[in-house]
């Protein structure tokens, strides 16, 4: 008999188990790798940008020709034509002159700063009067003020959001070095499951499970792959496993809500592999198992669907994400508990809570089954086991979904 | 010459006019439909549980059967067999009888309570010892106490999640109607722009908006269309637009860094449909321009990647969101700001921060154009108009991209 582990022991016991495994790498284009994670550092080899440009319209001046001038005395500069947007400035700024320039223009050498449009009178005859003093460096922004070569851009580990791949556009990286998804297999198990498409007779469910975790699993940005129900039987479940494990990254049994399946689940595991732990002490999720086969992870899911996605999000969640390199990020914030909350001493009792207007969390608190609270839910609080639940009005940290 | 607007004046305007515009209902498999939103509210036509089931593993009883047993004095009831999982209970349970059962399992007749197997004592002989009491209604979920026949169990505008669709099932809608996703037209102008995968020459810089808003667009449930780079010429970029409005539910015209840009693009939407504003309060992001072309939302982003992003963060993802019937919902929260931002007075400004380890939100304050400031970041705050700036250790409140 194992122990029941906490839910930090069972997050760092499986962490320091798969801690150094990883997916494989794969090279794709970078315009298809939002929401993927980066397999390796990104280094520039180049400036970004690639020359100094103007940061608005106006004129590009040598500094100190603006100095002492002011909208009484302008300083009265020779207009040396324009420089169009994609062309580069050709030859030298020559004293008590000034070039046009637009938004992200090239800018000529000898130039220093640019006067706004704004503080200028165009005198009509090639004069151009600046009103305000610039001093050097003003409305510019240098070539590699963004980004140099050898600057380490994006990390390994990053889930590319649109403004990384807006930066790895910016330096030319049209592909990128992404992990692999992880395959994360799904069994269900249970003899009184059916197929989400069928009528269940009396004593029969639908298969909850299967649809939810494989969109959850969608979700961690891993490939879930459908093994499908399996009926309650030792040969069923235990030739389903050891073919899910030579063809996938992580493997999921969920369901067992009778004893026999959980201990079915644990010996299937014993047998082929190691048992690692079984039981957390939580509340949903006690009955869950974990082991290795083959060192693939293998979960014993508890049956209950609010039981199940809460350990997935828990647990599996985070291995998937450290299969590929990356931490799960979790936002939160507090609010206000809308109403007690009594507690099991002893376990951590995790609620699913909805955010009200009045920036108060309303815990949504049902048997374990019921998965209308979670669907209801903006996120989760968790009552630490050795509390004995949270009064109402007490402040909670929120765990948004 | 339009006003400028402020960023509420501009949501609310965007809002009046296309508050009632949405784009079709479309039936897809609900095993696809993970971030999907909901088109029409669903009402469930069946119970959830469609039968009463233990919550635990036990024997079912007749609660008043077990009234002041304890260990000392257990009460003894006579063993009528097990039900299996996935099978109906038959009959009905007399009195001083019990039936083994398992978590999830049927109940017969008559039984009103379930005792965990944790208390009892099996005697072998066909009798099993009630070692406490139970009240009636103990350890069961009743049929329906879940969902029943008549429950609103998702709104339309639902952007479903794992557990959606998990509920979905529950009930067996393996289809469901969600929300066509909009086509948004992506067309970026610019004489400076080379597409990424070219190395731009002095002068040019590469095309950073159209694969930043492309992935933006993905990301916010709709379906970009690239219409490519287009010349700062008003027939090219007059041709390009009267195309995109009629393949297209919202059009982002990016880019026109330089003023002539700006005038062209505010020019044809005058001259094919309506300009409803140009310029709004806020840094970045102050030459954003609106219009209607043919009723098709046409916006003129900055060509600034940082200054495109915030607009498209928080002008076009709510204007997609409504039109297919949902809100935008942000999580914030609360820090203390790592270092001093002075702010312009009279416009909002947007700075993108990181939130630190010790709860601190570091803003990454940088040239407009600096886009590695947003790769570096978690969210942003928003500098109100009316404020000259924030102090150090003042508290802000964090918006998580």
């Amino acid at each position: 008999m194992l122990t029941v582990k906490t839910p930090e022991d069972a997050s760092a016991t499986i962490r320091s188990i798969y801690q150094d495994k990883r997916t494989g790498i794969v090279r794709i284009e970078t315009q298809s790798a939002l929401g993927r994670i980066l397999g390796a550092d990104v280094i520039a080899d180049e400036y970004v940008p690639g020359f100094d440009r103007s940061t608005v319209d106006g004129y590009a001046v040598i500094a100190s020709d603006t100095f002492g001038c002011s909208a009484s005395i302008p300083a009265v500069l020779e207009l040396e034509g324009e420089i169009l947007m994609g062309e580069a400035a050709h030859g030298s700024l020559k004293p008590l002159t000034c070039i046009a320039v637009s938004t992200g223009g090239d800018l000529p050498e000898g130039a220093d700063a640019v006067v706004m449009v704004e503080h200028v009178e165009v005198y009509g005859d090639g004069l151009i009067g600046i009103l305000r003093p610039v001093a050097p460096g003003n409305n510019i922004i240098f070539k590699g003020d963004d980004v140099s070569p050898g600057d380490l851009i994006l990390k390994a580990g990053t889930v590319l959001d649109a403004y990384d791949i807006g930066l790895l556009s910016a330096l030319g990286k049209t592909e990128v070095c992404v992990m692999h998804k992880p395959v994360v297999g799904i069994i269900s198990t249970g003899d009184e499951l059916v197929d989400s498409a069928q009528t269940p007779g009396r004593g029969q469910i639908r298969d909850v499970n299967t649809p939810m975790l494989m969109a959850a699993i969608l979700k961690c940005g891993a490939q879930p792959r459908n093994y499908g129900i399996v009926r309650d039987e030792a040969q069923a479940l235990s030739q389903a496993v050891t073919c899910a494990v030579t063809e996938c990254d992580v493997v999921l049994i969920s369901g067992g809500s009778s004893a026999g399946v959980r201990d079915m689940t644990a010996k299937i595991i014993q047998t082929h592999g190691t048992l690692i732990f079984h039981g957390i002490a939580m509340k949903p999720g006690k009955p869950t198992i974990f082991g290795s086969i083959h060192e693939i992870p293998v979960f014993g899911l508890p049956g209950h669907p609010v039981a199940a996605y809460f350990v997935t999000e828990l647990f599996v969640r985070p291995l998937i994400a450290g299969l590929m390199g990356a931490d799960v990020r979790r936002n939160t914030a507090f609010f206000a508990i809308g109403e007690a909350i009594s507690a099991n001493h002893g376990r951590a009792e995790y609620v699913a809570v909805r955010v009200g207007q009045a920036g108060v969390a309303v815990p949504l608190k049902g048997k374990s089954g019921l998965i209308s609270s979670l669907a209801y839910s903006d996120g989760y609080i968790c009552i630490p086991r050795d509390r004995e639940g949270v009064s109402k009005g007490a402040m909670v940290e929120v765990i948004y979904w």
